[in-house]
């Protein structure tokens, strides 16, 4: 493992040449006595001293009275200790010059704000020392290559884990052990084991961003309750992207999406979990929701094939069986294209009731024509073109009696297609499992979870193969806020920034507004404007429809008179009389802060489709006109932008430039930025036009003045 | 197993006191070897005849040269013999007196027009001789508690099936036995297994429903391709519904969604699966797509626990897995109430860094106090008043050094709840899941498994505390159609149902326009009257907003031109002047003849939510008020309805009448009905109005006018 990760130093605590346990016990079982255990029945690559001051040997092993007295500075140090102990402990390692510290000992921030105290306590004093810390209240972490059991976790007792290219990064200790004793029952390969525990110094994104950099481990699974790095957890996913390894990630909390309630109405639109899940998908990341998916996606992904443009092949010995993994296929968006004309009247040559168009049928007979398998399958693989292959087989894969025949076949059908994700559906015994997984096959029971494995790696493909350009930022000029923007000073705003606004003029009187309207033309839009009403519909502050001169006096003296009504404290800057954009279909775009990931943008259609459906799409700022076509792409009311019912189709381009640009401008906003709302967009097939907008700032950003980033 | 079973006489098929085997081999590994090897290896409770010319003895036991020369008419005769044969052995069974034959042989319908004419053969002679039919082309059929093995599955070889309650029937024989093996491969107990082949007699519905009727079994997999006999399926489900056996489907051809365009509007909205889901949903059967969850489903249901109003209380010894269960839960619909504040103080006076609201976490210090287990599980379930309990214990739950005291703690939870559906997700070896079984717990590995169970266990029950009242009809006075009826044809049949339409009168002349519009109160709404022009938007032949007297006038030539102009050979029955119903909600509503379920009424908002959205109901006509305001609540624009966006919501009693009036009227207007569209229906807080109507009715009954059912 290198050295040179950019991720925390976890180097030395995953490939010591030496440890040391602070509060070692002579019983294997207790806390401070497994991690020894362990090393003695898998023996440890280094050396191992255990620190005692009670007794002279622990579980055999020569044991020291006291940090002081080690006869060298260890690597790493486990520190299995009372918490009230461990600041002092941390001292004494530093002084012997160790530089990593695994803290096992539970009551601190867990149990309450002493602890949490404590906590911070030590959390300073590994710092000042420059100790990198893990824990506390950590479960520990393995390193299967060096033997090192650096963990006091009891799912060892089931089964060593053993050597393969499998990471698992984990904040919960305990759904890190049940992953790992999963990961384990069924015989899969590990690298690295991490659980970062109350992570005072290292988090779960230091160990995924490890990893990512970690020859050794090629597939990371990892699980995450709270996230409060979002920048690192970008960049270790982004460096897991470019390294072509999955991040296979169970979040917990996606149903805790309460939260405050923000002002801004795009606020209501993503729950924290909903930018967790935008976050991922847009870094690669593949989420799941529960360990068997996250397993099988693993052990498909050790193949490192990750198909782009997955198509699907399948062969079966039961009709039943191909129609339901079509089924499957279909739901996760994996083509199953049919054999070309040739190979399929070839088949029905060597079986006349043979189903042969893919999925392919052999029917039964096969296992009375063994060779029909192999047949099949070679023809199948040779002249369908497909990335993945599915085998249905069931039981009659798992006979002893059928088993050597049938292998014979399925190694002929591997040779004709060695770069091909080819999995079997077979109910077999583990050692004929294996066998099979041997020669290079995917093995799952159920042809449901080889589908969607084989979905997920298409998934991975087109995520490796597909890393978004980041787009040049529009470099605005400056500009000044003397308060939260008005209408006007936004669109001003919008404008500078490549946002296109509907033609308007703010007038103070009667007589200027029926000369704005005239000079831009009737029927016009005009509405009150005012820094301290930002919602104007709700005290009927817009006209939507002003057709002539004699509509747009009156007009003006309405509106003064509802905002004076409505809002008698209201400063009023006028009115805005603007180009009415006649028969758009309207949308909204929004930015809004998040605490972790910075400014999210969001898109989406206006009205029910945002209010009842919920038809949203979350993205991190910024991004390019290519990624904000995919998120426009991506809402389920997409052909009300596209020409349903009989409409022109609005101007996509003109609508993806204004999101990028709004997620540029967001980013020229500087950190003060709180939300963006440009509600309604209004497209058409002739553009796209922001026809209100309100930008919010944090109070500091109102006293300083426009801050650049 | 009852001789009274409604569905087919599957009681001498499946518990005969004899059976012969014709084309009886003395290799029990050939197709007509199988079953006998099976039946010495686990002895058949019965006689068991061989039949075979070239033999004496086969397997051991003595062999008849023919049927006829058999001791006795056996109640069962397995036929596994070339296709062409079998016309003739049926011959010979009924000639001997035998009922029931199961036809091994393939090479019938699955291969071609001159197989499905062998089959309509064998069917035909099957039918004259009275005799029941299972197959041809099927896999069999066991009873494990005779111990007959009618079955040439070599799936056993892999392991026999244990004696339960657990009933699969299956179209698919490979399928069928796919889900056996894994059924044994986990141990869990059968009754019945049941594969159906090309249905020439005995189809899956029977087995179903023969079940639902069987004492042995209490839950029914099922495995469906193609459904031919509504009527007997919902028959069938229903019957399981009354018994409290769930019904777990699987159901193929879910992606095949094609099928021929119909002409209504509606048609479009209901692919055939989607009508076999609401039949599913409304005969209470649980539908699913993978065969772990419908071996986990049946594995829970097993216990006959169906929670109704279910709850779920969870004790963890980590806080992860607990989030992740509340996420699952959530998303599945169970809720998980807090604790009672006074047991969260107790438990917190026993452990105080525990979690108490629930989930619970009596943390890993449960693993050095094993007695916090149980006495943090007991308050739970003695206070929380939960319906289903989930303990998370992982791989600490399956150590043989802590199993024995932890399971004297979970020993006293079940006693403290012995009505309670409980669930563990441990990680064991066999032996120690099974002695979890016994204690009464479902076992899962993986806690995401156990959500889903007790979510299904829930669905179960509601749906069988909830069964539909059938309502009355509505009687309507006969009506003689005389061709396609027009839309005031149709919304006069609409008022004799009890579905409000509309104010309208037809005129034929400008003036009688004129007229009725000032009767009937401007604004009015016109359009053309036309049996050959169903879609009037289409040729501009509706005016929705028609102000006074003189836009009446010109707006009658304007129809009449445009249809002349668009459909000169249209007959044009004259212009319709109606009743403007203002502020409303669009919706539509419909009824389209499903070929399996007959009449499928289908609710939906109008415009984007049917055509972009795809956001309808359907159920099987007819139904009561209060299930299609169940039907009412289940859209996801349901929101429009009930007062989004600031309006007033509108009077879902009326839609409900209406929608139950409607599939009322779909039954009354008998079997020549192809389809009635109600497309706008206007809802408003005063009420709903089938503002424009299209019945469509076969070429029969417009021959021979209306028919009464």
């Amino acid at each position: 493992m290198s050295r040179t990760n950019a991720f925390g130093d976890l180097s030395s605590m995953l490939a010591p040449t030496s440890v040391a346990i602070i509060g070692a016990s002579d019983t294997p079982t207790r806390i401070g006595g497994r991690s020894i255990g362990y090393m003695l029945q898998r023996p440890f690559e280094g050396r191992i001293y255990p620190v005692n001051p009670q007794r002279s040997t622990v579980q055999g092993l020569a044991a020291y009275p006291s940090i002081n007295a080690l006869p060298e500075a260890p690597d790493v140090a486990i520190v299995a200790l009372p918490a009230s102990l461990v600041p002092d402990t941390l001292d004494d390692l530093a002084a012997k010059g160790t530089r990593s510290a695994v803290v096992f000992s539970s009551g601190f921030a867990e149990v309450g704000p002493d602890g949490a105290a404590l906590q911070e306590l030590i959390a300073a004093r590994a710092k000042v020392a420059g100790m990198q810390l893990l824990g506390p209240n950590t479960l520990g972490l393995i390193n299967t290559r060096r033997n090192f059991w650096g963990t006091f976790s009891s799912s060892i007792e089931a089964g060593w884990p053993e050597i393969g290219t499998i990471g698992i990064a984990s904040q919960s200790g305990a759904y890190g052990a049940h992953m790992l004793s999963l990961a384990v029952a069924r015989g899969l390969g590990l690298s690295a084991f991490v659980t970062t525990g109350n992570e005072a110094g290292i988090t779960a994104t230091d160990a995924i961003g490890w990893m990512a950099e970690d020859d050794n481990t090629n597939v990371i699974i990892a699980y995450l309750e709270g996230i409060k790095d979002g920048e690192r957890l970008i960049k270790a996913l982004e460096t897991a992207r470019a390294a072509r390894k999955p991040v296979i990630v169970m979040k917990a909390g996606r149903s805790a999406l309460g939260g405050e309630a923000a002002q801004s109405h795009t606020a209501s639109l993503a729950g924290n979990d909903a930018v967790v899940d935008a976050i991922l998908r847009d870094c690669g990341a593949l989420r799941i929701h529960n360990t068997q998916a996250a397993l099988d996606f693993a052990e498909a992904a050790v193949k490192r094939i990750y198909p782009v443009g997955n198509t699907l092949g399948v062969l079966t010995v039961s009709g039943g069986a191909g129609i339901l993994i079509a089924d499957d296929a279909e739901q996760l968006g994996v083509p199953m294209p049919a054999l070309p004309e040739q190979t399929q009247s070839e088949l029905k040559g060597l079986l006349s009731f043979a189903a042969t168009r893919n999925p392919v049928d052999c029917t039964a007979q096969a296992f009375n024509q063994i060779e029909l398998i192999g047949d099949f399958g070679t023809k199948l693989v040779e002249t369908g073109g497909y990335k993945s292959l599915l085998i249905f087989l069931s039981h009659a894969g798992g006979h002893r009696s059928t088993v050597p025949a049938l292998r014979g076949q399925l190694q002929r059908i591997r040779e004709a297609s060695p770069d091909c994700l080819a999995a079997l559906s077979v109910i077999a015994p583990p050692e004929i499992v294996t066998m099979y997984q041997e020669d290079g096959f995917l093995v799952y029971d159920d042809p449901a979870r080889a589908v969607s494995a084989i979905a997920a790696m298409g998934r991975l493909g087109e995520a490796f193969s597909s890393r978004p350009q980041p787009a040049s930022p529009n470099l605005l000029p400056g500009r000044a806020f003397s308060a939260t923007p008005n209408e006007a000073e936004c669109k001003a705003i919008f404008a500078d920034a490549g946002i296109t606004v509907p033609t308007e003029v703010i007038v103070t009187t009667a007589d200027d507004a029926v000369d704005a309207a005239e000079q831009i033309g009737f029927p016009v839009v005009m509405k009150i404007v005012s820094p301290d009403i930002l919602h104007k519909t709700e005290i009927g502050g817009v006209l939507t429809l002003v057709s002539d001169a004699e509509q747009a006096r009156s007009g003006f003296a309405t509106l003064m008179e509802r905002a004076r009504f409505a809002r008698p404290e209201a400063r009023i800057d006028g009115v805005l009389v603007a180009q009415r954009i006649d028969k758009g279909v309207e949308c909204l775009m929004g930015v809004q802060r998040d605490p972790v990931f910075g400014p999210m943008a969001v898109f989406g259609l206006g009205g029910i489709f945002v209010e009842v459906l919920q038809d949203v799409v979350l993205r991190r700022c910024p991004f390019d006109e290519a990624t904000a076509m995919g998120m426009i792409r991506s809402i389920r009311g997409l052909p009300l932008l596209t020409g349903a019912r009989g409409q022109q189709s609005v101007d996509l381009d003109a609508l993806a430039q204004m999101l990028s640009r709004l997620s540029w401008l967001a980013i020229d906003l500087g950190p003060d930025l709180r939300s963006i709302d440009i509600n309604p967009v209004i497209a058409t097939a002739a553009g796209a036009w922001a026809a209100d907008g309100v930008i919010e700032v944090t109070t500091s950003a109102l006293q300083d003045g426009r801050k650049a980033e």
